[in-house]
């Protein structure tokens, strides 16, 4: 396995985003968030996307000279505008505003419009968390999904972050509502490797654990199934309403093409309530009495954000493992100029 | 098939919880709760769990006198004391405290601690949606659910309700992180049936739609397995620490002293960040997408909510089914002084 350290992938992922026109602090904050989105083991959202992410900007999907502005505060909420800038610098940015908000009020809400991907949205978890606040974030996305009873995708797959401070290992979630995202999909077809659950119907409307069978029906299983057709709809209904931005319905359903996002970011400081110091206690306790059920055959009993951490800890260690191939062409782009 | 009228229940309730030492006021608002429930086809949370709900107003769990208290506030997020009052009126009143405060600031959050089994969560997201905003609430439960990869429950089933208001039809979205929550297995246990899809492991921890295994293994699946494991708990902390109220590793196992639950009120006014009208087009668009997907043979395609408003309008018409010998038992009740 090829591993390159944190440093060398920052620095290489960075010049490349300058040279495809970012200014140079912004190219160090995008750079570093696909950094540690694969550095946390986040491999389908980070590295890999990578050159699917500069396509983007070469087709004027994405204006890396844009910057976000707000449009309407009522002092809690406020709704901006993406101007269709770098979407998780878009994310980064509402993330840390809310986190502002939060700070003086106990909570700020913020929702975007207009934006565009946002990679890994577990980032803007890890980011309130660390700054030792409650997260929680979602994105709509292009159709990709069918509502449960029917065939085609007039759903997203909304991906619900859910984060909680605590200073032995965060807790993240960080799910999207089908049972497998296409990025995990795409990298067990890749592997030649079926899914450990039913993820999808094939083309004939039998369940499946062939992810190639689903990529091609594109009939993905929402979680829970009619559950999480209906938590897929109202994350993209409260997003479009909140941010008053486009709804799935109105976003096309060409991948390629995917924009015009709608998003939510919501802090709320736990000691705001008039209580401090419960936050970690009742994280720590939680987590205790989780682990202590007997577990099902060798099967490991993990909180929500437990692997994301120890994959980090070992991936700084060891080195960042890449996919050869993708890490040869980023770094032929890092050079050109 | 025994049906009654919508009042005829109210009515017949209302003066069993007076018999039990219910303020005359506050007797209707509990009945009425319990009444718009059954009539609204949730019929495990409605007529046939009073009596149960009796027997905790009986033994102690709920005490009917107290009152819910404010503990602390900044202005938009408060922390309640429900006292252990009656479930349903403490969350009636928080979801009533948390529209109020949307009203003026666009948003409002109640944290509620020490508070008994809410019954219906649908109940109060339908009350944000009459009063035109969009309601979010949930529930910690005792442990009834194994996280993934365990056998012992560790955590709540933890009920989430989303509620965007439509005038026409709100969408609801009401449902716990288990496949099927405990009422709906002992319903299809009552009638005989298998649960429609795998809903929780056998005590060969064998994946079975037997809801009778399931009950006995008392191993129900959480929601996309690993998901729905991870969004519970997460749920169960976040009410917790807002609250400052106990978490699911806290509260006992004994399912008939299920008690000092925890649960999240907000309210958002879809009209508070500086647009208006648009929430009604927005729904109506999505739905309206939603409906277009090709069903899967004679399927129908629902939003979250559509089932219920159907429901409700045929029981308010040929009047609320009732299983005959809980209703017995109840108008003896209703006598009885």
């Amino acid at each position: 396995m090829l591993r390159v350290s944190f440093q060398e992938l920052l620095s290489t992922l960075t010049r490349v985003l300058v040279n495809v026109g970012f200014e140079p602090e912004r190219a160090t904050l995008c750079a570093r968030l696909f950094t540690e989105t694969t550095c946390d083991g986040v491999y389908t959202h980070g590295l890999n996307r990578f050159p699917r992410f500069i396509k983007t900007i070469k087709n004027g999907i994405v204006d890396v000279h844009a910057r976000p502005e707000m449009i309407a505060s009522n002092g809690i909420i406020e709704r901006w505008n993406g101007k269709l800038s770098v979407g998780n610098l878009n994310a980064f940015q509402c993330m840390g505003r809310a986190i502002s908000l939060a700070k003086t009020q106990g909570i700020g809400v913020v929702a975007l419009a207009e934006t565009n991907h946002w990679m890994r949205g577990g980032s803007y978890g890890w980011q309130a968390a660390d700054a030792g606040m409650i997260g929680i974030c979602w994105t709509n996305t292009l159709p990709n999904l069918p509502p449960w009873g029917g065939i085609d995708p007039r759903l997203g797959n909304n991906p619900l972050v859910i984060a909680v401070p605590r200073p032995n290992g965060h807790v993240v979630l960080d799910m999207s509502t089908s049972q497998f995202s296409y990025g995990a999909m795409e990298l067990r077809q890749l592997h030649g490797e079926l899914l450990p659950v039913e993820g999808g119907f094939d083309t004939e409307g039998k369940l499946t654990r062939d992810p190639v069978a689903i990529l091609e029906s594109k009939r993905p299983l929402p979680i829970g199934y009619w559950k999480g057709s209906g938590l897929s709809l109202m994350l993209d209904l409260l997003a479009a309403i909140l941010s008053g931005g486009l709804a799935t319905c109105q976003i096309g359903e060409d991948a390629d093409r995917e924009t015009r996002l709608s998003q939510i970011f919501i802090a709320i400081d736990p000691a705001g309530a008039g209580h401090d110091g419960l936050s970690a206690q009742i994280a720590d306790s939680a987590i205790a009495y989780l682990k202590s059920s007997a577990p099902v055959g060798d099967e490991q009993i993990r909180y929500p954000g437990e692997k994301v951490l120890q994959t980090r800890l070992e991936n700084m260690e060891q080195g960042i493992p890449v996919e050869p191939a993708i890490w040869e062409q980023v770094k032929a782009w890092a050079i050109k100029v």
